[in-house]
Order: C-alpha cells, then structure tokens, then sequence
C-alpha cells in the first residue's frame, strides 16, 4: 500500500454533502420541469474543449481564468473546462449543421473558473442555461423572462424581481450625450461603478479624475459637464410601471437614430408579458442594468430574490446574436439565460426556503438480533416494493440506541423494532422519530406544536406497509 | 471579432444531443429512484482532485490515464480530473470525520480517462455509483446485488444476469492447486484471457510458454501438470443453481484454511437473496467472474443483458475493505457497485428498449399570421399552465409548412394553427402529426398500424386544453 495520502481538496473546490445535494437535486428537478413546460430539450457537452474554442484566437487575458489540462495527443495544442455553457452551444451550433433551428435547449451541468476563490466564490459550480438559438423575435425574449418567473416561483423562492434593460437602449446614450462611440465602454465601466462608488466620484472619473483614499490617481474621461449633465437626464430614468419607463425613455431619445427600433423592442416584450400576466411587480424595466455589455446585443435581464438582495443575481440573461460568429462567420440570433444553481441554493437556505435533510429513507429498519436478520430483510423489501424508501440498518454498531442515533444523525423519521418476543407475538415496534425532532425545535416564530401521535407504539406484523403509509402521511402531512 | 475558429471537439470526446439526452436523463431518473427506495443519499465531489489523492503516492503508471490540469495556484502541485468516482468516495469518507457511519451514497457524475479513443470508448463518460461505507455484513453485499436487479427491472432491460463471485473464494485456489501465493496475480492474469484464447493456449501460458502467430515468445509460468489439474479442476466448478455451485465449492475446497469462512460469505449472500425472491435466473453464483482483482477483497459481481452480451458487463462491482486506507491508515470496510451509464444506454437503444425522441414539447403552435402573436402566446400559456408542454414557434420560417417540417425534425406530435379566420369563428385547427409517422413507420415485425383517429380537426378555441389533452391520451396511449 502507497504512503498515506493526506485527504484534501484544492483551494476553491468543494464537496457537496447529502443534505445540500438532495436539496439541489430538488432545485434542479423543479427547474427542469418548468424549462420543459416550455419544450426545451438538454444538451450535454463535455468538460473538456481546445483553448482556441473558449477563448478565441486572440487574447492571453481570456485565458486567465480557464483551467489549463494537458492535451494526452499533444501538447502544442492545449484544452482546457469549459468557464460557461454558452460557449459551448455557439461551438455546437455551428457544428451540427443538420440542428433544427430554432434550437431551443437547457443545460445544466458545471463550469470551471480559475479566478480567485472566496466566501461563496467557488472554483467549480453549477449552471442551468435555457438558451433559444435562430430567433429574430421578440417573442424568444418574452418567453426566457417568462421562463425566469415561472421557475422562480415554482421554487418557492418569495419576493422576486426580474430587471429588464437593453444594450440597444444603452448604446443610445452615447448620441444623447453626444459622445463618440468609442468610448462607449469606457464609459460603461465607469457607470457600472454607481453602486459602489457613489454619483458624486463618478462624475469625477467622467470629467475629471480624482485621487482616493490611497493616493491613487484616478484618471477621468474627460466629458464635458454638458455630457455629464446628460448622463445624469439619462440615469433619472426610472418608475415603478414599465409604460411609465418607455414614456420616459422615448421622451428622452426622441429623434436619435435607432432610437424606434430599440425601444420598440423593449415594448414589445412589455406588453407581451402584460398580455400574458407578468406585471410590474415581477417584471421591471431599469436601464441600470447592464450585465457583460461586451456580450449582449439587445434585451437584458437579471433577477433578484427581494428578501436575500445581498446575494445578487440570481438568474440572468440577455440576446447576444453575435456569439455564434466567432465559429461561423455569420451571426445566428440567440437569447437565452443563466441559472447560478449553487448561489441561488445558498440563498434559499438562508432564506430558510429550502430545508435541509440528510436522509432519502423514511424508514430505519433497526438490526435488534442478528438471528431476524432474513426478517428484517423482508420488511425493507416488502417496504420498498410498497415505495417506501427504507434503510436497512448495515453498519456495525449492535446496540439499538446506537442504531437510532443514526438514525437522528440522517433524519429518517420512523423506526422500526423487531425482537424475537414481538416476532413471536406478531407484532412490530414502530418509532415515531420526526415527533421527537418537532418538540426539540426553536419555537421561537413558528406556531405553536402539538402532536396527537404516540411516540412509540405496537403494531401487527401483517400490517407493515399500511401503518407505515398511514404514520408517513401523518408525518409529512 | 477574433479570426474564426473551426467548431471541433478534442479526440475521444462526444456531445450528447438531445434525444441521447432526453433517454439518459429517463434512464438516470429511474436509477436515482430505485436508489433512493433502498435509502441511499446523494454525493457530489469536484471532478479536480489533488493528483497524489487520484493515484496514490506511488506509480507513475497510475497516472498515465489522468488528465492533468494545471494547479493555478502552484505548478509544483499538479491536479487531475477524476476517473472513477470511488476514489473521490474515499477521500470523502477519510476527510469528514462526522459523516454518518454507515455512510450509503449515490452519486452519478462524469469521469474522464485519457486512455486511447475507441468505438464506444469516449475519454469523458457518465458512471452511476453506489456504495455503502462502514459495513461489514453481507447484508449490505446482497442490498447492492438486489439493487442491481431492481434497477435492472426498473429499466425494463429484458434478461439480465447477474453473476456473483467472490475474491476470497478464488485466492483458495492458490492452496488448492498448491501454488505460492506471490504467484496469485501471474496465474489470475493468465486465466483472465481464457475467453480470448481458450483452455489449450491457457494451459500453454501456465505452464511452459509458446509462440504466437507473429512468432513472439510467450513466457509460460513454469507451473506442473498436477498443478494445471487442479486449475482445470477448479475451472469445472460450474452450475445453473447456486446451490449447486456451492456445494462444489465445499467439496473443491474442503480443509483448506479460510475455505469456511470465504465460503459462507457467498452463502450467506445466495440465502438472503434467495429469501427476497432474487432467483438462480436472475443472479447465478460464477466463479470466471474476478473484476480487477487487485482492487476488491470480497464479493464481486457484474450484469450482463442476456440480449445484447456484446455490450459486456452493464452494471458492476464488489466489497474493497481497503480502499479508504489510502488516506486514513485503517479499513473502512465498504461495498458498492457502478453502472457504465454510457455504455448501458447503447445497449438500450441497440435493443429498441428506449425509445429516442428529440422533442420534450407536447404540441408546437405554428405561427400563422404575425398580427396573431399574443394569441399564439395566450395559447401557449394556457397549455403549459395546464401541464402541457408546448413550444411555440419562435423561429425564422414565416411559412407555416416550414414551421411543420420543424415540427416533424423535433418529433412533436402535435401542431396548432390558427389564422383570422378561425379567430373570428372561435376556432382552431389541431394537426395530429403523430399520425403520419405511425403509419410512415416500417411495419416488418410490428403488429399492422390502424387509428380511428382524423389527421387534422377543428376545435372551438374555447377549449384547447381539453381537446388536446384528449388527443395526448390517445396518441401516448
């Protein structure tokens, strides 16, 4: 045997244990259901693509964030995991030319960022992309943000809103101000720092500079007050209905070029969603919204969780029509969205949405006497063919106590005795753990319990299955 | 935008379209629940591990079918991708030390092998693992055994069987034939290749050596002809009952040290099952059965479908008492098993036991008329709000024939239209596309198609919903 091997993860990895990974699957199975509602159909790629497919030819800075594996036919041409899913359905477009189109999937599987880890920012994590490729319409749009309410709200997930903005809308900013395109994103990145830095320092960097706390020069755009003046016209563009926004928006752009088509976009996706019953409260139109302006080309969105807001986007999304261009020389129009599976997991736990449970069995059937052990048996199989998920008791304690603590440790809710006495008589001991654990709660903020169940009680043999159930539907309620 | 990069996967690796998709989710819902039934709990680990976790500290050679990848943080520490999840099952175990004990975990997940790329040989493929961590008794072998079948039976593979052998059973043969123990791995090797080249060559290779066909040496193990006797006296042991092959075992191996106690397992294990109803048709008792020898230390089985042998073994596995040493410098005793889940999929659908379909929509509504959109959209809704999954047409084809033909690549069975005309009338016309491709199909072999149902039929609008889930209990039967 090899020198022991201390067991480890690297920085940045996780390991998600049972209780969080049911959890999860319970998300996951949830989000399926809705993106199939909608006949979306999965897509699975491999882990594993050339460099020069993630990153495009150009561009060591992309790459700095890929995990780097050695390519076993040569080294010269270098792989790398895949950091999104996105990137691998533009290779899979423009690779399977006989696809249909439009070709709407989903796909939920991990990704891989070699970026720094942190609290919360892991290394590896869990994306459920809905993605319609070969779209022009508007409708496509309609129906991801449709989608995104809908999953949201057969998650359970509580107050929710959807932020809708467009980087058509955004682009129109710079002919308003009269600010030559180029310096567009720069100005964008600027802006995209109003949260954090606050309106006064970044009017500094439009115009100016300014020196920060530590003395850094902080170079300035440059802008004239009159541009800036209208950056401000523009950033007051806000209200609680989204009519209220477009009228705003229109008045605002009147005349510019583009001006119609871009904010016709965003109003027909409004007033398809009306149609359709997503309000204001769900959906809200807010230019404040960026996301990745490199990436998209029209409608974005993000949503928030209203009661966990410190956790940020939770879903998000937009069209990005240029993506699969970078393999087929042509664009093929595209919108879609990204799911965050474990960030918006983490945020329902903490919202104490999800709860937390470490068993699938809802049975422990305890090994009281080695000799039963045939009888023990029957019962977990008559039990499972019943479709009672049942545990048998396998391990290596022999004293029931123990056996029962495990049964605590992995939260089954009911155990059942049988020694040779009862075996004679019969009967079964049945125990009604999930009670035990109902009295031990913090009542502090829940009603008041009481419990009309017996912790313990006897049972005929012959009536296994049908007392289980009975008990279970007590229990789950 | 970068210069254009050709869409292309690397060599061994496959994307899994939809309709491979849509029957290896079916495929992996079905497992997980049988699974669940028995009472097991889900895993997840990262598919990077530390590569002195993966391949032990020893054994440049163990490392040859990893995929490097490179450690961001220090290049010195290389990292790997994962190839088999049993190992990340190991480090689990040994680095959380209050993991319940027994700690029973599935977890289906993908492994990579940078082995040589074949027909049916993919460098990144999915296993579903089962495994019960910290058991001793057999009861946990014979629960891994039964959940082999009953997920079997759940797949509806059609004949299936298990054979279960057992390492400490086949180490007897070494006293038996009164060969060294050193001599145990040489002597397995060679009769591992008695499907390949037959008794005659075996015997060769056990004894002096030949020449292959190329002319090439092939070092015999300088065994005796008594010796060989008693392999091929061993080889014999074979029945259709296990009962039987247990009594010839007892018979072969009477007096010999640790004979009882190997024996017995393989009992105990045959009168559990027998007890549960798993009979000598579905798991026999098959001594030519050794699964990588060098790994498992007790029982050990693998499934094969009796229809499709050439898929080899489907489903496999057995105790390994010593695996979690690696790290933690003592046995955990631990048992569990592995489906190919890639590889039994090809099986399924070489049987026709799986049928391939590449829509989850139930019905596509075909965009007739553009000034109709919100009605086609309040159609969709009020469809998927019932629990039906519908697409609406989202694409670029403005004619509704070519709308159809998306349908009929997609496999959806049914189509809505709806002009002006029909929106005056309160009407719409429902095409049953299913239909068609029953009767398009190849009758050879199949019972002779009839329907008593009409190829396209007008409804009143007012109900949609009705009228189509009617027509899907007749088209899904």
């Amino acid at each position: 045997m090899d020198k022991k091997v201390k067991p480890r993860l690297a920085r940045g990895l996780q390991d998600i244990l049972p209780a969080q990974m049911l959890a999860r699957q319970r998300m996951i199975d949830v989000i399926r259901s809705v993106y199939e509602r909608y006949g979306f159909v999965p897509l699975d790629t491999p882990a594993i693509e050339f460099l020069d497919v993630l990153s495009g030819t150009g561009g060591e800075e992309a790459q700095a964030s890929i995990f780097q594996v050695a390519n076993p036919d040569n080294q010269e041409v270098p792989l790398g995991l895949r950091f999104d899913l996105t990137v691998p359905l533009a290779r899979v477009i423009a690779q399977y030319a006989d696809l249909p189109r439009p070709f709407r999937r989903y796909q939920v599987a991990p990704v891989w960022r070699a970026d720094k880890p942190g609290p919360g920012r892991f290394r590896q994590f869990t994306q459920f992309d809905l993605d319609s490729v070969g779209v022009k319409s508007e409708v496509a749009d309609t129906e991801i943000i449709a989608a995104a309410c809908d999953t949201l709200e057969a998650l359970d997930v509580g107050g929710f809103r959807v932020r809708v903005s467009s980087r058509k809308v955004l682009n129109l900013l710079m002919p308003f101000a009269d600010i030559p395109t180029e310096a567009a994103a720069d100005v964008f990145r600027v802006l995209d720092k109003l949260d954090k830095l606050g309106l006064d320092k970044v009017k500094l960097e439009l115009t100016t500079g300014y020196k920060d706390k530590s003395g850094d020069t902080i170079r300035g755009l440059g802008l004239s007050s009159a541009q800036v003046q209208k950056i401000e016209q523009f950033l007051d563009i806000k209200a609680d209905k989204r009519e209220d926004v477009l009228v705003q928006i229109k008045e605002a752009f009147a005349g510019l070029d583009d001006a119609d088509s871009a904010i016709g976009e965003l109003e027909k996706i409004s007033k398809h969603l009306a149609a359709l019953g997503y309000d204001d409260d769900r959906v809200a139109l807010d230019l404040s919204i960026a996301r990745g302006l490199a990436y998209y080309t029209g409608p974005v969105f993000e949503a928030v969780l209203l009661d966990a807001p410190e956790y940020g986007s939770v879903f998000g999304g937009g069209r990005y029509d240029n993506l699969v261009m970078r393999f087929l020389g042509e664009a093929a129009p595209a919108t879609g969205a990204s799911i965050g599976v474990d960030r918006l997991l983490a945020a329902l736990v903490h919202l104490k949405r999800i709860k937390l449970v470490n068993s699938t069995a809802q049975v422990l059937i305890t090994r009281f006497d080695n000799d039963l052990i045939d009888d023990y048996l029957a019962m977990a199989f008559e039990l499972r063919r019943a479709g009672v998920r049942t545990e048998m008791y396998v391990g290596t304690a022999k004293r029931v106590g123990k056996q029962l603590k495990y049964a605590d440790q992995t939260d089954i809710p009911i155990a059942i005795m049988m020694g040779s006495d009862e075996k004679e008589k019969g009967t079964i001991t049945i125990k009604d753990l999930a009670q035990g654990r109902e009295m031990s709660k913090d009542m502090s903020g829940h009603e008041q319990w009481k419990t009309e169940r017996p912790g313990q009680f006897e049972a005929p043999r012959s009536e296994l299955v049908q007392t289980i159930k009975n008990l279970l539907t007590q229990i789950e309620g």
